[in-house]
């Protein structure tokens, strides 16, 4: 057992605190990992709020996770002492099912063990995540973090990085095509740099016309002011795919209508429902697709780590005190963040 | 200029009736056809009583065309005079666009003409269709209707046919594979027959249990009754397609939901809006995703003919007197007719 120290919290409305708890001592296939850096998700407010109904108390959030490797399992031969590592959004998946067999972990057909508030395949206990000193998972569900990577800013890759790679990889964005990204937070920020990188001529769409100078920065090529409804039309029938990073309910038939027919609109949001109702002559009358997509298998989010390191690519961030949590989750609220905190864990000692 | 006969409505409220009219004079690249059969598809009604608001009287329906080439334009050489042959819902496009290049014509950038009701791309006129003894149609636009077929149960297959077996193709439905049909009128038998032929696992979703002899009838290995809370429970996650032909506002989800990570569901109905609204988790957690399809081009919807051909696949139907279009109007709204009226074009002249 290895004592650690974490901020979780009690309940849904009780803010972020912190805790002294056990990490469990190592399986024969894990890894005890030192973390040194941790992103925060607005998953982890809905979590911690228990805003989605799933959360099981103490809530310890984290799935962006940078750290070095401290033990290894006596099975454990993928990573040494010392070692860089990551830990991202999933800890365990039954390892035996189609999609598994598929690399495609997050649709394990049994559920995959999130990285926090979900129960431990083995012993049941309930996962603490990654605003915590250290963490012990099994070494496949760890990657590695390729050298040379500043590694506060590789830590959202983890989960903003991989779950606007993905869908982009799968629907075989490249080069040629035209996609526009809807959204330039943590994960709209992201897809431009991806989409960008890729090959693809890119597009921003915003609500804010202030974005414009600051979205070429992060490589688009066009922005396109959603609110305008001249843009908008002259938009029509051009995109090959939306990358839809909105995190808040939206309609989506103006933007449907901007794709080209066998166009794509990926989801990759939980705006529940879709309303206002998607148009069913959006879809049937161009052979239009909405595509839903949800973070991305381990080897997929290795590919993430290393195609990132190979094109230059991470994430922008602002450091963070963990003693400054609580303050953070309402600025992220507010929009107030460019693009994603990360917690410098060091402070957790301070 | 051909002087023909046809049935068309005057207006929204006015029933069909008998009109004579001219079909115009052969262009270089035309065939003239004597008409007869033509089926009765759902959207001659929408038309005919400008439900969806874009109709053009005099309004002349008909777009599941069988008949004989009684003479051919200069430059066409596609066709001879007696060859059977059939006309579907389009009968020109601007043949040049991305999408008329890839034999889409359907997705014609300009917008395909339709059969009826659209303004020709020559002369401006107002498109009169099938329901009529003769038509005047460019070649290109002209399906060969392959040798030893039953004619009169041919016809839908120029609509119902194409609409049905095109994203089956599209999405690469074939042996290994459970596929979803839901409603079994017109479109969703021919989906069945389709989805069989094609080497898939087929079951009927359907509301009502006294269909399920009826489907295996078809070709469906299995029924699901989907106003059964526990058969859908049962199914939950288990179809790779599903091929939605319910013509009316249903609940998506139910349906999504028995679909396995990276499932497809695919609409050809323009139920508009989709409401109730779809939940965004159905479609991120399981990287699922919703389609639309129109119809098929011209190229495809000459391998339908031949598929069928030489799959022994046929519409059902039931022949129809011309002069009963109205009673089969009423009758189609109920839902009363196996599976598709053809029209008997030899009534026309009783």
């Amino acid at each position: 057992m290895y004592t650690a120290i974490g901020y979780a919290a009690q309940s849904s409305t009780a803010p972020l605190a912190p805790m002294t708890f056990q990490r469990r001592g190592l399986r024969p296939d894990d890894v005890a990992i030192d973390i040194l850096y941790c992103g925060v998700c607005h998953s982890d407010i809905h979590q911690a709020r228990n805003e989605w109904g799933i959360a099981v108390y103490p809530l310890m959030p984290g799935h962006e996770i940078v750290g070095r490797v401290t033990a290894v399992g006596e099975k454990a031969g993928k990573y040494q002492v010392g070692d860089l590592v990551g830990v991202g959004c999933m800890v365990d998946s039954c390892r035996h099912c189609e999609a598994c067999r598929q690399d495609l972990e997050q649709y394990c057909l049994e559920g995959p063990t999130q990285t926090y508030a979900s129960p431990d395949r083995i012993d049941g206990s309930n996962t603490l995540g990654g605003y915590s000193s250290s963490i012990v998972v099994s070494e496949h569900f760890v990657l590695r973090i390729p050298q040379g990577m500043d590694l506060p800013s590789a830590a959202p890759i983890l989960c903003a990085g991989i779950t606007t790679y993905s869908p982009l990889k799968h629907h075989g964005v490249g080069p040629g095509h035209k996609v526009g990204v809807l959204g330039m937070g943590g994960l709209g920020h992201m897809g431009i740099k991806f989409a960008k990188a890729l090959g693809a001529e890119v597009t921003l769409f915003t609500r804010s016309p202030a974005k414009a100078e600051e979205a070429r920065r992060q490589g688009a090529d066009h922005v396109i002011v959603s609110t305008d409804e001249a843009q908008m039309r002259e938009a029509a029938g051009r995109f090959d795919f939306l990358l839809d990073t909105i995190p808040v309910q939206h309609d989506l038939n103006p933007y449907l209508e901007t794709l080209k027919f066998d166009g794509v609109h990926i989801l990759v949001g939980l705006i529940e429902p879709v309303d206002p109702p998607v148009h069913a002559a959006n879809l049937v009358l161009k052979r239009r697709v909405l595509a839903g997509s949800l973070i991305g298998g381990i080897a997929e989010t290795q590919e993430v780590l290393d195609f990132c390191a190979e094109h230059g690519i991470s994430c922008d961030i602002e450091m963070l005190d963990i003693r400054h949590i609580n303050e953070a989750f309402e600025r992220m609220i507010k929009g107030d963040v460019k693009y994603r905190f990360v917690i410098d864990m060091a402070t957790l000692k301070a």
